[in-house]
């Protein structure tokens, strides 16, 4: 068995191009003790990846150029050492280097849930549902009838924010970059408005899409968007910056109108938000996460891409809006 | 007795002039039934005004063109139709219109705490003491050890606050636009470093000052100085944003580097704060305040302008950053 890997070749200067990703053939490893050797079936590419590829400080440490890149994957079990998994067994862990095969600690992985997509795993009963389930319901704790502006609304985060806050009786305002996405938010998702951000005139389209003004603000996107959002939002507003990938490809600050004013005079809140923080809660979310997926509730939306060889073009395409839902490499 | 009052002449374009506001001669108004008739003593000037003098939507009803300006005010009981006051009761409100006589509801107006000078029921014993008291512990949180960075710290509701963050053993940094008010919050105050913000490059002087990053920014202030304070924030830092005064005079969004991934970055809150959300926790918080000032922990501080004849130019002096504390007026 060979192995291969995906190193970092190079920090991004804006938009990531494959020249700063490197292929290098490696050695399959040996698990050690309590760990298990995973033959990586799906791997999921994530904006946040990018933060992690520029030297700066940020909620995680960056990588480091020539170290392998890391993510969400689901793998099939080769090798054991650990009594909780054999040979076969279908698993997911947070961190898993972009190889063909990588070794785990038996304690950072788990099984998928049996009977579903083991992919669901990275999506909605993974990292992913789980940051939309805290994000909003504890952060933007949406109430029933407030209305509810999700910026990336069809992307991996965002498509499950939208149906978590129809479930909780809100009117949801999606914006995206394609009428594709638009049409898919309002017809499959019961997304009430979807504004397609790059041909709407933002401003008009989300008054109009917002008669009572914003009251729960998710926030992916960042930049243009927010700016559009904002003027809009109610007294005791609540704004969730889950990301801002509109951002992350510019070393310079982004300079837009300040928000202070409009959280000050609404007695408005914004909040940065990262997942790991509900670390200890993480069984609560997927259990009602998984009860909604599995009663038809909550549909899982992916986009899966072909080969090992495409996970860096699977990332950059993140940039560009490529993906409708999670964005998966399909090994 | 003739009376007089000040009324807005027109909305001010940029920093208000004298041309803005208008004095005209008035009957004294009768008490009707549960009010008072107070001569006025002490006329409290205040930034958040500026916003009223705007027709926009904002947390509190804008004053209309030709109606008398209304804030807060320490007075003498003349008349009373209230069995609760008497004449020559001195009593304070919040809402009294900027003349020598007024009338005002029995339940609006409360007597001043006996043996301590009239003008803190404006002060630190008043709503500008509330304002400092819940925005930084309520919203702000700050916890013994934590680094509290205080911007417009010589103002009225800046030098309670730092006060009160030195109360709770925090290392204390504020920003004014004087020396003066520099050595004042260092030398009587006890605040740890004191910015001038006109004079020192603030990123370095901030840099140097909060070795630890700022756990928790009180914000009177926004626009530049912000910009500089935001990119130190700690993971879990909370902004309260209490005033905008570098704002209140511009129609125009204030344009500058976006928060968003500051307080993406470390799980970061920023809230708009307004004092009258507490109204229900008024007495806890006066309560505590006077149980401060009166054993000398917390000291009052105030700039009286004399005569209301000058009541405009104390109000526009606001904006230059003449006082230091309160800014008042004395009739």
């Amino acid at each position: 068995m060979q192995n291969k890997e995906i190193r970092l070749a190079s920090r991004p200067a804006g938009v990531p191009t494959l020249e700063n990703f490197q292929f290098v053939e490696t050695e399959v490893p040996k698990p050690g003790e309590n760990e298990v050797l995973v033959r990586l079936l799906y791997i999921s590419v994530d904006p946040y990846l990018r933060g992690r590829m520029r030297d700066r400080k940020s909620y995680i440490a960056p990588f480091e150029v020539g170290q392998v890149i890391k993510s969400g994957a689901v793998g099939e079990v080769v090798e054991s050492s650990s009594p909780k998994f054999k040979p076969g067994d279908i698993v997911s862990g947070g961190s898993f280097g972009w190889r063909l095969y990588d070794v785990a600690n038996a304690d950072a992985v788990m099984k998928v849930v049996p009977g579903v997509s083991p992919t669901t795993a990275l999506g909605v009963l993974g990292g992913t549902g789980l940051t939309a389930y805290f994000g909003l319901l504890d952060v933007g704790q949406p109430k029933e009838g407030e209305t509810v502006v999700v910026s990336g609304a069809a992307g991996a985060v965002g498509i499950v924010v939208c149906q978590i806050a129809k479930l909780k009786g809100c009117r949801v305002v999606g914006t995206t970059g394609s009428d594709e996405k638009c049409e898919y938010l309002h017809r499959e998702l019961g997304v009430d408005v979807a504004i397609n951000y790059k041909t709407s005139g933002m401003h008009a389209a989300l008054r109009e899409a917002c008669p009572k003004g914003v009251d729960v603000y998710f926030d992916n996107v960042g930049g243009e968007v927010s700016d559009a959002v904002l003027p809009l939002i109610t007294n005791g507003a609540r704004v969730v910056i889950c990301g801002q990938i509109s951002m992350y490809n510019s070393d310079e600050p982004s300079v837009g109108p300040r928000p202070q004013p409009y959280l000050l005079v609404n007695s408005a809140m914004m909040k940065g938000f990262i997942v790991t923080k509900y670390m200890s809660r993480f069984g609560e979310g997927i259990q009602q996460l998984a009860q909604w997926f599995i009663s038809g509730q909550l549909k899982h939306a992916e986009t899966i891409v072909e080969g090992f060889e495409n996970t860096p073009n699977a990332f950059i395409g993140l940039f560009s809006g490529e993906n409708l839902g999670k964005q998966i490499v399909k090994i």
